[in-house]
């Protein structure tokens, strides 16, 4: 299997045990031998097992926390760590949420994980529906960018080579 | 030069370079060999080099782009890929940046990076001030983290083993 393609699958697994509130499948699926962190939205960063998945404990855990749909995941591979870009619906809001993963064992294990706000819905919609290709330019160029303050930014490589994933596979693209 | 100390530095270059706008500087340290990625805060994400230097470039030329600040950066290294965790002060507000470096020719290159806001300054307070150290537990359990719901989290392992550094000097501290 193409390391890329693994990255998705190990990212789809990070998502079900969330869905499943599978405290047991989120611990196997952070690494064990490299140091991890995660930062959760709006929170500082958290390091070392022990923080990350006693807040993922909390998180599992708490009958109100809100189920989590993902949609355009990509993934970018450099040789023993590699990353999956994915959004994440959360209620009526989206995330953006990168997870980056190590080579452990035969497998790729977590080992960070940054999710924040986004403004624009992922180029394909939500949960990889297809007909929702095209960014909005207007309003990204309403979004505050802190980092660039008034000045808006255009994806210009994002709209080429969208992939027309199923609702439930996986792999929805990969770069490299 | 430990790799930790090597990733803090290049972290820094990373932001001495967005201080003095100086774009040259910026697109020779984002890797050329390896893809790149980058999430400006709320923004979709951007892939490789010619669509992420372009965002650069408007930050970087635009004259109302805000002064960035760091603090409290720390380092994990997974071997030919590590990251630098650090707090980004912009006007009155905070975000928390991962930038993720991996190893080209002699050195660290930029491969992606990712901000997003964040509720809590810096453990060490803004650029390394030394005389706030505790987090404000009853804001951070005010703070809505989507993905956990109402639950507060606390961190558990941050305020252990800070550094005292200088204003100027790059690394904060390494963790591994």
């Amino acid at each position: 299997m193409r390391d890329e393609t693994a990255l998705l699958f190990a990212n789809e697994a990070f998502y079900a045990a969330f869905a499943e509130r599978d405290m047991l499948a989120m611990a196997e699926l952070w690494a064990r031998e490299k140091p991890i962190g995660c930062i959760h939205p709006g929170w500082p960063p958290l390091f070392g097992r022990e923080a990350v998945l006693d807040s993922w404990e909390r998180i599992l855990s708490n009958p109100s926390a809100p189920e989590v749909e993902t949609a355009g995941a990509e993934a970018v591979c450099w040789g023993d760590v590699g990353i999956v870009v994915c959004y994440e619906k959360v209620d009526d809001t989206y995330l953006v949420a990168t997870n980056t993963f190590v080579r452990e064992g035969r497998g790729w294990k977590l080992a960070y994980h940054q999710a924040g706000p986004v403004t624009t819905p992922p180029p394909g919609g939500a949960s990889n529906d297809e007909d929702d290709d095209e960014h909005d330019e207007d309003d990204e160029e309403e979004v505050l960018l802190a980092e660039a303050g008034d000045d808006g930014l255009e994806d210009d490589e994002d709209d080429d080579d969208e992939d027309d994933d199923g609702d439930d596979n996986p792999p929805s693209r990969s770069i490299h």
